[in-house]
């Protein structure tokens, strides 16, 4: 048993003084506010560890490379292409590694990878079907993060169906029959794996013939995983899918059943107020990635409303341009800002909710995202004394104020992973190096 | 002479191998580009010192203690003028210090001070009419910044000419005439402080009536220094000028010779294509603060559309809830993406000028923003290996993916005034926090 004091902590939605967290075998067994006790005294604001609903961890490689070339997001997802057709099992695995390792730094210890990449190019299998899921899998262990498996299902290149373009061939299962037999295999592969946790997705309306939704659906409930969907993130795809179905794709995903309460809609940046009932019916939460939505020129969606139906929202960093969740967190309200001229639409407690203990729902770590007895060690320090967080006396001012620069300790299941902002285990940014660089070669 | 030799470097708009500065008696000598040299050998990318052309120190006290109350702009406006209320010449100086040190630490070496906080509560002067601004003064200096001290002319309390509301009574000096006399004091008092400069502002077409306008501008002419003024920050600014005066702030400004050649409009978010014409045709600059504009829901500007017309942009922090430079510069292309659908529309080289050598221009220190002979030898440096900029390999990259905490030194004409990202001195993050405690009590 271990018992860590810290002069302030983030507890319950408020910035408290005089926090104790004890713990045992990876899991809380007592958190004390308030009173001063005999634990190892450490200097810092402690808080629950974030959770990141949404990545893709290949599109590091595009950090800061895509700005140059004018266009949209449909030109940025050509380049994107580029990049995913150069990885294979073992530069896949370097180069998730460091981007995980990234991520701890950053306070984050769960990540659900919306993982699509997994044949060889032309589509060819590789002699173990899920080799490319089991890199993302051994690169968690080597990082030491959490890991949602979001296995995603990509079956054609638009919404009427047609067939994946060449650059997307190795995306494809060639059926949605196919794609579930793969991924009852890769369950089976990581069930013994503690840091691995299993979800399934349909890559989007476009990716996935409607006549297959309900199939995809119906294995997530077989396996008792998520399944996440990509969802109106731009236009054109409202615009594709009224005209090839007659409805939108909410409309589509709700009554195909990809959206309902094991759901997570990723994105619903251009939604209607139908839409928005029928996801808030549907007991589908919503996935919101506001570093990524305004990189990639998407918009500003609706949290105000979404928010307002009851629609619990998580957090990701998708493209992983920025990886700091405390600028996903204020990004919510600050895109509402920009949208409706009013401020404090959103509490900063919930904010934070957004950003750990509703995304640990959405990947299926419940026990994880909040400081409370039974629920798994993993905690992060902040510095109080940086220029950012000096005078910060409130949750609101740590939440507007905070950089991923000011987490300078992270714990998962008690084990500290980072220590003075520097990822143990020779995780090192040169290694994300190393996975860079393995990609370019 | 010293000689400092970098791996890498920003230079006329590229990131480039092997940049050697040379630098005597706080000039620059010599750049060169290219071929490694027998200078001292340092780590990092250099590049040139940011220029944070819009601030109000005072403001940095409400980082992230306004977002709770909802509201609009101007309900944040009523906070801060509550904080205003409780600044005296000593507390203003300690406050400015840490303020312009965090500055200091994120690679800032010049302000622009816009002040109107000129007199003690209810209006009276102190017994040195200027030792508000003369805290400024000695703030800047202790701290070690370069400092335009842009001092603003505030009458009255809306665009029809209203007395100034209780709140607001110690930014007035009750007439344009005695606000000129006190700045022709102001003028004398720094003319031998080499760390300041002067200019002069308008505070905005609320607080200036139009009748008093030319004489700001003469001033300005008389003393040889910038103007500035806000502009159009609020639909609700532009809808009261244009029911008062028939006209826009835009084109009141114009007409009265506020905005001219050596002016700059601060933020001008809401302007009419008109007013983008006249304001190029005038030869005025505008400074964005995109990081403020969104934290108090201003709206999204037309940086695409004031480029286009041939408008240099500057950049501010303004209200210093952020204090990143690097934030504020992609903010021009990341809010006009979120505006346009489009990616792409400015370009990093420009972004970067936003950030450096147009902010230079528009405060009156053109020997700083770019690393070349004869200009002072303000210059950063950034750490290449952190997370954030591992596999920057681009001055895209380095403008997208950089923050503050990436500054590892800054050099003031050639004296080294952050070090590993602390900075010297004895303006440490903790006297910023002596600095907030002050005004507190």
């Amino acid at each position: 048993m271990r018992r860590l004091r810290f002069p302030a902590g983030l507890v319950a939605g408020k910035l408290v003084r005089d926090v104790t967290i004890e713990y045992d075998a990876g899991l809380i067994t007592a958190v004390v506010v308030g009173e001063p006790t005999d634990g190892t005294a450490l200097s810092g604001i402690v808080a629950a560890s974030f959770v990141n609903v949404h990545s893709h961890a290949f599109h590091r490689v595009l950090r800061g490379k895509t700005h140059a070339q004018g266009g949209d997001f449909w030109s940025w997802r050509d380049l994107m292409y580029r990049v995913a057709g150069e990885l294979y099992p073992e530069t896949y695995r370097r180069l998730a590694a460091g981007v995980f390792a990234e991520m701890l730094g950053a306070g984050i210890t769960a990540v659900g990878e919306f993982h699509y990449l997994h044949h060889a190019m032309g589509g060819q299998g590789y002699s173990d079907p899920n080799a490319m899921a089991l890199s993302l899998a051994k690169a968690a262990g080597d990082a030491g993060i959490r890991l949602t498996l979001i296995d995603a299902c990509y079956l054609s290149s638009d919404v009427k169906g047609s067939p994946l373009r060449p650059e997307q061939s190795r995306f494809g299962d060639g059926s949605a029959a196919a794609w579930a037999d793969r991924v009852r295999d890769l369950a089976a592969a990581v069930a013994d794996e503690p840091h691995v946790r299993l979800g399934v997705a349909a890559h989007s309306v476009r990716a996935v013939p409607a006549k297959d939704l309900p199939s995809i659906r119906g294995v997530a409930d077989e396996l008792d995983v998520p399944i996440h969907v990509h969802v109106s993130e731009q236009p054109a795809e409202n615009e594709a899918c009224l005209a090839e179905h007659g409805i939108t794709p909410v409309e589509l995903l709700v009554e195909t059943g990809v959206l309902g309460p094991r759901s997570t809609a990723i994105h619903a940046t251009h939604l209607t107020d139908r839409d928005i009932e029928l996801v808030a019916a549907s007991g589908a939460g919503v996935c919101l990635c506001p570093t990524t939505e305004r990189d990639l020129a998407d918009g500003l969606g609706r949290a105000e409303d979404l928010v307002a139906g009851g629609i619990p929202l998580s957090l990701g960093t998708d493209s992983n341009a920025v990886v700091d969740m405390f600028e996903e967190a204020r990004g919510i309200e600050l895109h509402d800002r920009l949208r409706t001229g009013k401020r404090g639409v959103h509490g900063a407690a919930s904010l934070l909710d957004a950003a750990t203990r509703h995304g640990a729902t959405a990947l299926d770590w419940p026990e994880i995202g909040s400081l409370q007895p039974g629920n798994a060690a993993d905690f992060i320090v902040l510095d109080p004394g940086s220029f950012a967080l000096t005078g910060a006396d409130s949750l609101d001012a740590v939440l507007f104020a905070a950089t991923r620069n000011d987490v300078t300790d992270v714990y998962v299941g008690g084990t500290q992973t980072v220590a003075h902002g520097r990822h143990y285990g020779g995780i090192l940014p040169e290694t994300l190096g190393g996975g860079l660089a393995a990609v370019a070669e």
